[in-house]
């Protein structure tokens, strides 16, 4: 059987952890990786072609983007207009359906196939909060994040003036509802009580409870480990009390890269179009023959 | 918008849960309920039309099986004969891919729609096992049923020479290994030691540790609560330790009622063919518009 050619679009901290992915896999094999400067080749890529232009890597199956949420629609599109598929884990949750629905045409119009959103959260968690509408489809879910980095937050934080270094953790305190500790530190001649009221006054922050402390490193305070606890309350048919919990404790990225690389194994599998992981089988995520998965899992 | 038309065969334990769920289904209306002994009609039942077959009921887009499990496949291939579309909870796990096969021929042949294995094990925990595969390829995998009453396992002592009543109780005690707590109300001129000695020989309890004890009244000890809970550590990419969790605390025939519900309009989605839920996109299951459920659940 032929290997499932994936190029690894971007090589950040995702794209770091979609390569460790592909290398596990054993159906992928690596097309290559863009990167914006591909003279700058880090020894960790020595052994894969490093190119400008996806059109450099010979035949490609599928690309996964390891770039920022705000360029994924344009490089999704790019991409699909060459005949190749494309998954990425665009995260900003307000504009997932429009993105979709967009991509949905440029998909069909190229007979190429488009995974959304396709990290934990939205993604895994995505899957886990819809089947758990399907198991009691009236009551309430509540996601609860953390404790972890949040990279939106934090960014938030180091545009702030008088902010030479930052960490945003979210921690959950149940119900939907957030705690930002804010880690910063502070340029010369700034004080932490004008920097901590220009964070509280972010809308990042503003509607959360947030505290800010100064450190001599933030560099020592980083953990990419991160946490969801997501709960239902429910009624199946008649039937009140219906009670279902989620928890995971994981490495951020290594996970957003694996489901990534899952994801364009399902992108293989779909007819052209674009699509969340809600609207994919699960199955289609997995590697091995379909009779072994559903003996092992089912 | 026409209603989906859903005939229940089979008005025992399951069935009454899955009325309950159809009519809290705002897309469903019930064609009717198949019995054996269709003149018996429970209060219940007064308001729907009651039968014996299901060509009786006039229009049925899909038949939820409430059967036992041997009798699954027979009555799935019989109704798909009228291009009826069935779904079931069939359990029993080392059948479940041979006869998903078997029905994808009957199914395509009729131009129907089978969904098998649609409770919530096999069901519901079997997306979840499936989707936390995706998120880290590599580890084990526990489920941990119970604290809940085994119906396989009831019926099993109920059998035994001396046994009045019997309940049999699955108590997780981690790592996919459970204890049996077994209650027996004895007939007369029986002894518990010997009772216990034969139950404790039976195949469904010789692997297992097991207790048994005597009580005035089983009856007065049925509780049809139960629980999951289901954990994997694994490695997504080359990370190791990814730490998965779900747990659930349910009314079991409430949950496996509604889930079959859930399926029932799954099937209504799907192309001609045998399908386990891992097969099925989960957004097939719930009711609403697809833009509105992608805003709220990914």
């Amino acid at each position: 059987m032929s290997k499932i050619r994936a190029a690894v679009i971007g090589y950040g901290n995702i794209g770091h952890f979609v390569l460790d992915a592909l290398e596990s896999a054993p159906d992928f094999e690596v097309a290559g990786i863009i990167r914006r400067n591909p003279d700058n080749i880090p020894h960790r890529l020595k052994e894969y072609k490093v190119a400008g232009n996806i059109s450099e890597l010979g035949k490609v199956d599928v690309a996964i983007l390891c770039t920022p949420s705000r360029s994924c629609e344009k490089y999704a599109a790019e991409i699909m207009a060459q005949g190749i598929n494309v998954v990425d884990s665009f995260d900003i949750h307000t504009e997932i359906v429009a993105t979709r629905n967009r991509l949905d045409k440029v998909a069909k119009e190229h007979n190429a196939v488009s995974i959304i959103s396709a990290g934990w959260d939205p993604g895994s968690d995505s899957v886990i909060r819809a089947l758990l509408d399907a198991c009691a489809p009236k009551g309430i879910t509540y996601t609860n994040f953390g404790p972890g980095m949040s990279m939106g937050h934090t960014v938030a934080v180091k545009a702030i003036e008088g902010v030479k270094a930052a960490l945003s953790m979210t921690i959950p305190t149940g119900t939907s509802i957030h705690r930002r500790m804010v880690y910063v530190e502070l340029e010369d001649g700034h004080d932490l009580d004008s920097v901590a009221a220009k964070i509280k006054a972010d809308p990042y922050f503003a509607h959360d409870e947030t505290h800010v402390t100064a450190v001599d490193s933030v560099d020592d305070l980083l953990d990419m480990g991160h946490g969801v606890n997501l709960v239902r309350k429910g009624v199946s048919g008649h039937t009140q009390g219906q009670r279902f919990e989620f928890n995971m404790s994981i490495n951020n990225p290594a996970l957003t890269g694996q489901i990534l690389v899952s994801t364009a194994r399902a992108a293989m599998k779909q007819r052209p179009g674009a699509y969340t992981l809600i609207e994919i089988p699960v199955i289609d995520m997995l590697y091995g023959e379909r009779d072994e998965l559903i003996k092992r899992l089912v």
